[in-house]
């Protein structure tokens, strides 16, 4: 049975209900981690069910800052360094994506706290998540207000990718599910996937026709 | 084994390589349909990945509008009405979702052309998709535009929430997978879920705990 709830119905529960319920409602969310670092090199860890692709040429990526919640060194490192990576978390590293979460003192890295190890590539001073099969080094392009609620719009600019090599088809489209890439739903609950299928590029009139995973017509295995 | 990829070297590639590769990097999405209508009643309907969670308090949810592809009516329409609705794809309807974003003229509605079924709430004028089991009514707050890439954040406050009543567990937790949402890679693979589970908040020093889909401590089921 569908139930009709007004929203002012959810302002006399309490906020943790409110904010389980709320957050359900986009549908699954993204599982990143961002790692960023000081200038004199401290490293920070941070998980985000917010990164969002903004575009392919150039190719952008943003997430939502809330500057009152935990990963508040993610930002300051941002601004300091201009450097970030983004690193998809996978079901291997799961539980402790989820504990970069944890209120840590700054001069704690949540790297070692976790048991996440640190890797670097020439020419960008943010660290990566080792452990991550799908990272990309970000430099920050845009911090862009917003007034509704007082959060921040991040937005990057993608300069290097580290990917699995198999999980890359012929026609451009990463193999998520291969490398147990998990997604997010509501605050607190992770999700592996099972592919239902590619489609063809959809045209009026014209019934869709199903990809295999390397994108040719055909049936999806 | 791990590659790495300069973002110059993709420009060399053609442009859907590049694209499906873009888009595969921030991780799985959400894959909503969004309904909207113009000011006598011709309804429209468009899928987006971009949804994205902005805050409970208010309850607010942004979205990414390229104003060159195909959603145009989308835009126009709350820009008119200022009413849409937000409705999460199920596995029962994925592929009619995904055939929404072929270019029909403004005249024809995509409910129609794809087989879903409108319906409506008192006092919202944009339609919703009957088929989906999460869905809600959204206003118009702000529209923010992106700089880097002439993009539109497009955000609305919820005032209504219409849900599958099973799916709602006592903490406010939305059981999603129970319902079949699905998840979009890249941009055209859609997913179903399975749990890996629900864990506690979390703390330095302490150990997370798994929740049960009640939000429970306890083993995940």
């Amino acid at each position: 049975m569908m139930q009709h709830i007004p929203l002012q119905d959810l302002y006399n529960k309490d906020n943790r209900y409110r904010a389980k319920l709320i957050n359900s409602l986009s549908g699954f969310k993204s599982a990143n981690v961002i790692g960023t670092c000081d200038n004199i090199g401290n490293t920070n860890l941070a998980i985000f069910s917010s990164v969002v692709h903004l575009g392919a040429s150039p190719a952008l990526v943003g997430f939502i800052m809330r500057p009152d919640t935990v990963p508040r060194d993610t930002l300051n490192n941002i601004l300091l360094t201009k450097h970030y990576t983004i690193n998809q978390v996978s079901s291997t590293f799961w539980q402790q994506a989820h504990q970069t979460s944890a209120r840590y003192p700054p001069n704690h890295s949540e790297f070692s706290e976790t048991d996440l190890s640190v890797s670097f590539i020439d020419g960008h001073q943010a660290p990566f998540v080792e452990q991550s099969l799908v990272k990309y080094a970000v430099v920050l392009k845009e911090i862009i207000p917003i007034a509704s609620n007082n959060t921040q719009f991040v937005i990057g600019e993608i300069t290097d990718i580290l990917c699995q090599q198999s999980a890359i088809k012929a026609d451009g489209y990463l193999d998520l599910e291969s490398l147990n890439t998990v997604c997010v739903s509501s605050l607190d609950s992770y999700h592996i996937t099972q592919h239902l299928g590619r489609l063809s590029y959809a045209k009026p009139e014209t019934p869709l026709t199903p990809l295999t995973i390397d994108g040719e017509r055909g049936t999806t295995q």
